[in-house]
């Protein structure tokens, strides 16, 4: 008898998810099977239900920010163990044997399989990734809100790591939701002096308790315009159009701009600013594996978790629901519930 | 008798160079006086006169790219001599009290002086600076080249120093001419493997006489396109519009396409691309005394110069007629022959 994998997919583009069975297939040699306890919900999967990356076969079950414990383990694999409680993100595999891979770099991959692109993911009773991308949990991380540091999260501590972003620096975060409101919480632990961008009131205070030594009302150019030369990095989480001269002046000299929302605008920049100052705008995806394990210690030794708001597996499509309304405050995990349903 | 400085001057908007004499004051504490030999000509001259960047106060005598020997020295200055070759670019002087002075870039100074911006440059048989900012020549420098160096060749050294090239590194350079013929010359001494982007039949010849290891025709998109990926570093040394995307494509991941070209159109990238490759697009102005310094020495070690043609400074108006219509391969040089006429 064949031993079916239960979730909730979309059958169709943006539809209801609705109850799911599916064969994976023979284990992997270098995979390991994950019993979902609990998972993310980010607007990829969103996204992806709405195939607004064009990249959706349906039916597809979403959810990328899986924690769970590992109950099976390919033949080839030698460094985790069945009972280990493990996280796992956007990426489930990586190719080993490109330039990146061979760098360290395996979250540039140009070949890596992606959670929920042409496979099924985590709104599921299990899911399947490579080895190295199912991150061990450490002792002192609460399973229950940890699943959105494996996506969110790591696209926010990413750009720490490889802009060799200072304690010493003045940083700016952009947006404080999902990602952004897990960005404060790192950049205050790192020692930086941390201001919010941000347009919302409501989330003014919200800020300052999540690391935020102030906050810049993000609509008002002119207190924009008089924080003109002071930040030496400037994290984006947003995916809008932006007044981008105005935040690039916002930068010192060498200063950075830095964007993870994925723009989907050309995005228009003055080059002599950009010049004179000696500055610079980049982006970055998620973090590799080793990138994710810094993060997962991090978080330990100084207590950082995502903020969220729980709901059964079974009331996934109501949770989709909530994130699109924008009032999510500021990650949802779901509760896998399938064995009480 | 006041000793008058003599130069030549435009005395209106594009105007031609005619000769002017003016009184440079009492020398400062911290300043040299050089007697001009030699003064490159660059298009910031061009731009200068024709007020482009509408900060030309007129008359205005221009050249920014002087070799000559010191006949004044200062009160307070203890680095240098009289009778000492040395070099002067852009930067005439800077601040030595803000955080980028402070930090080594002092030519990220905000109230850096300018050479030839309300005071008159290098078109004159004298001209004067701030010490630091006048570079002795190292033996081994033929004084009649390399002019060219202290506005160009540190426009496009700096950016090898700032960017961390790499010896290991594939780099490209767009735009084959005043700058780009000396970052040629560069990035070869460098280790790079260098490729050449011209829309120039008759300079790819001359590109891999420079130091070119290949050429691409920048104009033919089927050439571009198959290159992409592949670079880690593209250095743009033209002020014009490109195919943007097409250039950032062509970086590798974690690839950097830098620009000392002032483009004064907006610069319009595609987010996803610099997100999923972890690529930039930064910039930077002229480098500091310590990076001057640094150019210098290399040069010597690698046997490199601008190549250039000669003309008397008595005919500065058809120097800067040949500059304008394109033809001048790579730099021109000046020869102050005012005590001959």
């Amino acid at each position: 008898m064949v031993d079916l994998f239960r979730g909730y997919a979309a059958k169709t583009r943006g539809g209801q998810l609705e109850r799911f069975d599916y064969d994976p297939g023979p284990l992997a040699d270098d995979d390991v099977e994950i019993a979902v306890q609990y998972c993310g919900v980010c607007h990829s999967d969103l996204s992806m239900v709405n195939n607004e990356w064009g990249m959706t076969s349906y039916p597809v079950i979403p959810g990328h920010e899986v924690v769970g414990k590992i109950v099976a383990v390919g033949s080839g694999v030698t460094t985790l163990q069945v009972g280990q409680r493990v996280g796992l993100g956007w990426f489930s595999s990586s190719c080993r044997d490109c330039q990146p891979c061979l760098s360290g770099d395996q979250n540039l991959c140009a070949t890596a399989g992606m959670t929920i692109v042409n496979r099924h993911g985590g709104f599921a009773d299990r899911v399947r990734c490579q080895a190295m991308w199912a991150f061990p949990l450490p002792d002192g991380l609460d399973p229950s809100k940890v699943g959105p540091l494996f996506c969110g999260g790591l696209t926010v501590f990413n750009p720490i790591i490889q802009c060799d972003v200072r304690p010493t620096d003045r940083v700016g975060v952009i947006g404080i939701g999902g990602l952004g409101h897990m960005a404060l919480q790192f950049l205050r632990a790192w020692g930086c002096e941390v201001v919010a961008f941000t347009s919302s009131d409501s989330k003014r205070e919200e800020a300052l308790k999540l690391g935020a030594h102030r906050t810049l009302n993000s609509r008002d150019e002119v207190q924009l315009a008089s924080a003109q030369g002071t930040f030496n990095f400037i994290l984006n989480t947003v995916n809008v159009t932006l007044n981008w001269d105005l935040y690039i002046n916002c930068l010192s000299t060498r200063g950075r701009f830095h964007s993870v929302g994925a723009i989907a605008e050309p995005v228009r920049l003055s080059a002599l600013p950009i010049i004179f100052g000696q500055r610079s705008f980049s982006g970055t995806p998620l973090g590799s594996p080793s990138t994710a394990t810094k993060m997962l210690d991090f978080c330990v030794r100084h207590d950082i978790a995502p903020v969220v708001e729980h709901f059964p597996l079974s009331e996934v499509n109501q949770a989709m629901k909530h994130l699109e309304s924008g009032q999510a405050r500021y990650r949802i995990v779901l509760e896998n519930d399938l064995d009480k349903s």
